[in-house]
């Protein structure tokens, strides 16, 4: 996967990683919109990449399939675990290599803009669309992040991040760039993470919130041989999250970015002179997503009416745009799509809404399919989410728009609890709770309780499932009248 | 001169940063060569820019004068500082700037490629020529220098490296893009390096190798309050000068750029397994330019003739030539000069010689004109400048031809002596010392005591000073021929 991101560029093809925690169904559908001619497949995801290819209807022909077999699979003589190679597998990945022509002269791309990599959104609002990114774009985000993160020459990285998410957020590039050593992963949990950490001696590991949250919730926390740097982006992270994982040795960089931007371009740049702050005022400066990056030309906050900058209040809000070096080129083959959201200028209209502080370091308050209107109130869901976070209780938390006649939407909780609980809360324990802290209403009318949220493979919570589910309890009760007082 | 980096460009014109070591008649050249609409005075320059303006020839007309006053001067209340500007300035930066409008929306330059900066080449080797680079060639260099050096945010970087040289080789923008805090000074001596460096807590700073020199050789040592990272280039650093330095505490890193690549697009990176090495053999590897940083395409050794690489046997001379995004548009009004070294594919002719090694290192033999051709043999003045330089008792050398009927050229060394010495080498201890170190034709058939070697503004040698000297001396003693033996 990882000498991929490599040897397909440099050949003149385009990248695509899949995704590989998709259902068939759905990889199906991406491969038949991507037309790829040549599919490496890992040993894992054998069985994966066969039902998506049987699923293509007979007037459509599949890609070559190539067999990336592990290490450990040959363990056991690679004669005979070649033997055992699937015949609708071309070859396998060790034997195409073997045939190469070592003086081969790598394919260099006509133009800088060239498309270099497609990667599809992983669809927490919508289905997923084709991200097509060019080399120039691509060099800028590896570029930039390896300032933005001040990553060192070489670093010991830890794949907590899939590579199938936007390239790891081009780190698979920004590590060769600095000589990192890449220790990978095919899944892990606390346990493996913390024992990687000690056998590898690893400095920089990325994660959605939910890995800082696994790893800071573990019954297996192990002290850190040395201070690990982590970056952390996809959602906003609940401050109580932050100060746990810091509190263990962790060093938490948090930015924002998306699929359409190749990587992080908004940063929430530290300043040395927050550290002399408590611990859970650090920990609301860093939720916060930040100002852009030096390979951004602008980032802001506007009124997705006039695009007017909203007010530097850090209460008004308005749609997250951005302007620079690497905003994709488009969605393939969806123009209505691109032109939604690529205006004048260069201006990429991302969707999130957020709220611009008056230091200049803009909040991320929702997705736009997030916000909760509740009797004509825009509600922030993620605000609700912070305060459920600080419960004691409380391991995950989502919240999402219940249907309701009086009030349009009320809010409703999804939570999970955590395991090692003697006394569990109820819903009005938790209803108090936020009494306490919230205006009444962006109080959750419902508390719903779960052992697990609904996830994308890259960890984000699934808010369309969650709504889904919401929607089918029918509306609220008409007591949530009264709350609202 | 900090400010005036981002003042110029945002208002949509093109900066030129004169070296303020120059004489009138030069800047008097440059200035009618570049024919500035505005020229920003420091104080301590105002003799040398009036002189300069004074030389204008009746029909061209000189630019408008601006006066930088320097806070100090204005200690004494700023109205009677005022009074006492030349009438020949039009007012001062102060006054310029308060009767701004802050509502000025910065000129976007029409193209990338526009050119945002002129720098005047310090002219070791011929007259002075402008390069102009490009907005993006800046950017490009700007962030590849950060990478390369790795440089954290918020750094404290101590101005050793003149601002006029290749915008301090585009450390000026650099350190604006991560944070940075300037300690600027307009002269120093090591002392006041050690007291500034300890009174800002300063962790970066860049230099020539003379300033290497400076801050290891001098009597006022003090030790460093935290290791200071120091990037050092311009000229090959003799490894003696690299031990000791890092001896102290400095931790030094050693790259390679012309003013045509507007910064350091070769770098000596170092391999963490070499730092188990003796201390001689680390200076041996760090005196090495090294491979290129990732801002560039390429960077090879080529014979000149054929313009294929030469053999990476460490040994074989050839022309360092490079390829990328922050080489230069071209000379300002030079077609010709442009020409000579810009060539197909985008390739720049450095007129650097070097070799390549084994392990794709670059290591710079000289320039072209310093190359000593003694008896049809190319002979390296770097090389025997090296071994010069751990000689106990000299501080400074330098190596160029002198004129030899017999032999053609003959190496001649101008050397400066440490200060405490009990006991001067004669020019024969020195020519026996070399013996012993170097092949006999690459041994000085004449050594030269100096007091202090003539330099350029930017701490280089001036070669071509010496050069002239040497030739003055007349061809050397006929003794050579038996010498060479």
């Amino acid at each position: 996967m990882y000498e991929i991101q490599f040897g397909v560029p440099m050949s003149g093809a385009i990248l695509n990683c899949i995704n590989t925690r998709l259902d068939a169904r759905t990889v199906s559908v991406l491969l038949r919109h991507c037309e790829p001619k040549l599919l490496f497949v890992d040993t894992l995801s054998q069985s994966l990449a066969l039902e998506a290819i049987s699923l293509f209807p007979p007037n459509k022909s599949p890609p070559l399939l190539v067999l990336i077999q592990d290490d450990q699979d040959d363990a056991g003589g690679s004669n005979s675990s070649l033997s055992t190679v699937d015949s609708r597998f071309c070859c396998t990945y060790e034997s195409l290599v073997e045939k190469g022509n070592p003086n081969f002269k790598w394919i260099r791309p006509k133009s800088e803009w060239s498309p270099i990599v497609l990667n599809y959104t992983s669809g927490t609002t919508s289905s997923p669309k084709g991200v097509v990114h060019s080399h120039r774009g691509i060099f800028t985000m590896t570029v930039d992040s390896l300032i933005d993160w001040e990553v060192p020459k070489q670093p010991v990285y830890l794949w907590t991040l899939p590579m199938f998410h936007a390239n790891g957020w081009s780190f698979t590039w920004g590590m060769a760039a600095i000589g990192g050593t890449n220790v990978c992963v095919r899944k892990f949990d606390a346990s493996t993470v913390y024992s990687l950490i000690k056998k590898h001696g690893v400095t920089h590991m990325c994660g959605a919130p939910v890995v800082l949250n696994m790893l800071s919730n573990s019954p297996e926390i192990k002290p850190l041989p040395n201070p690990v740097q982590i970056l952390t982006a996809g959602a906003p992270p609940p401050a109580a999250v932050l100060s746990r994982t810091e509190s263990l040795g962790f060093v938490v960089s948090h930015g924002y970015g998306l699929t359409e931007t190749g990587g992080l371009v908004v940063s929430c740049a530290w300043k040395r002179e927050w550290n002399k702050l408590p611990a859970t005022e650090r920990a609301r400066l860093k939720a916060r997503q930040g100002v852009r990056t030096i390979g951004m030309t602008e980032a802001d906050v506007v009124d997705p009416e006039s695009g007017l900058s909203v007010k530097r209040d850090g209460s008004t809000l308005g749609e997250i745009v951005l302007r620079g070096a690497s905003v994709m080129l488009g969605y393939l083959k969806d123009p209505n799509a691109t032109n939604k959201c690529m205006k004048e200028n260069g201006w990429f209209y991302t969707g999130d809404v957020g709220v611009m502080h008056s230091d200049g370091y803009m909040e991320i308050k929702d997705r736009s399919k997030d916000v909760i209107i509740s009797g004509g109130e825009n509600l922030s869901s993620v605000e609700v989410e912070s305060v459920l976070y600080n419960h004691p209780a409380i391991n995950e938390a989502a919240v999402v728009a219940r249907p309701d006649e009086y009030w349009g939407e009320t809010p409703c909780a999804f939570v999970s609890l955590k395991n090692e609980l003697t006394q569990k809360p109820s819903e009005q324990d938790i209803i108090q709770y936020c009494r306490a802290k919230l205006p009444h209403y962006m109080v959750p009318k419902t508390v719903v309780f779960k052992e697990e949220l609904p996830k994308t493979s890259t960890g984000k919570i699934q808010k369309f499932a969650l709504r889904d589910m919401a929607k089918a309890m029918g509306p609220s009760s008409s007591s949530s009248r009264l709350s609202r007082m």
